[in-house]
């Protein structure tokens, strides 16, 4: 392998490892423990990030895609404004029973840090904003009264059923998210 | 000062000081950092809390009574079920744009520990309890549908407004968690 290939392999590594440690362990996770983890020597890694700190962002910023990918609906589907907002709520109720489900990894990261003006604080806020703007399109679409109001709404939604899943205080049964979602699109009269 | 008021008041600021800067910090506190700002020796700590983790849960505790006059209304307060379960949502919204505001405490501990068998998530998990129940007697007072589930629907509602609060990406301008609470409140049918 080239140098550059081993570089690029060795930053792949710490920010998977980052990011899975991080979701499941919480951003108080050591660099000994991610450097070990990864099988990377912390010069190796103070070499690609200046901080652990930057390496939190960049695992979070990483990852942005695949998250959206895994709680949104693809551009293209063919579902209407309300359809696809649901699924958003569908999804959440389908990984909420799992152990492994801590809920959403950017709220948790803006919880534990406490601080907005952190950089992983900062990429998680930017990446949540694609979901805000993600239920105000779906929101303006559908025809409701007043979408940013109720993109909003959607948003509280989320975060707190992400959160209430994610610390095991409700597997969300009986369609808790997406009933509740139903709920606030019926009175924005969202239809369809 | 007899031994035992000074073990009582040191107990007392050592408790004081855990919530405090676990509310503002996290719950990776170190122990080094709680003792200094107590004012106690670590030897004095270890005298009274078997480790951190039971110092952490047991201020949980500690603040419990002072939560709940916090965030519900008083047992004894003249307004209906509506009224009394829109207060909690008043509070939130007054409380939110404060930037010493990290929202719910227990949730807090609870999304930083992620382990529900950790002695401060049970505490945080046994006194979110209570806000439920509230939620439920006040439903079914109100004559909900399914109090249970409006019940469920509250909690989300109060987790994500305070989530989302604490972490500064919606400060609940435009009442937006009362608003969102009387949507929830119509659709059960609780009118007052």
């Amino acid at each position: 392998m080239s140098t550059e290939t081993t570089k690029a392999s060795t930053r792949e590594r710490l920010l998977e490892t980052a990011a899975v440690l991080a979701y499941r362990d919480g951003v108080g996770v050591g660099v000994e423990t991610l450097c070990k983890t990864a099988g990377v020597s912390k010069r190796s890694m103070y070499q690609l990030f200046a901080s652990k700190d930057d390496l939190l962002a960049a695992s979070l910023e990483d990852r942005a895609e695949q998250f959206n990918a895994v709680i949104m609906p693809p551009p293209d589907s063919p579902a209407g404004p309300r359809g696809r907002i649901m699924e958003v709520f569908e999804r959440i109720e389908a990984r909420a029973p799992s152990p492994d489900y801590y809920g959403c990894p950017y709220l948790a990261v803006q919880v534990e840090l406490k601080d907005a003006e952190h950089p992983a604080s900062r990429v998680a806020a930017q990446i949540k904003q694609r979901l805000l703007e993600f239920f105000r399109t779906e929101a303006r679409r559908g025809g409701a009264a007043d979408p940013e109001f109720l993109a909003r709404q959607l948003a509280l939604l989320f975060d707190g059923a992400s959160a209430r899943a994610g610390i095991g205080a409700d597997a969300m049964q009986g369609g808790l998210a997406t009933r509740t979602a139903g709920v606030l699109l019926d009175a924005a009269g969202v239809r369809q």
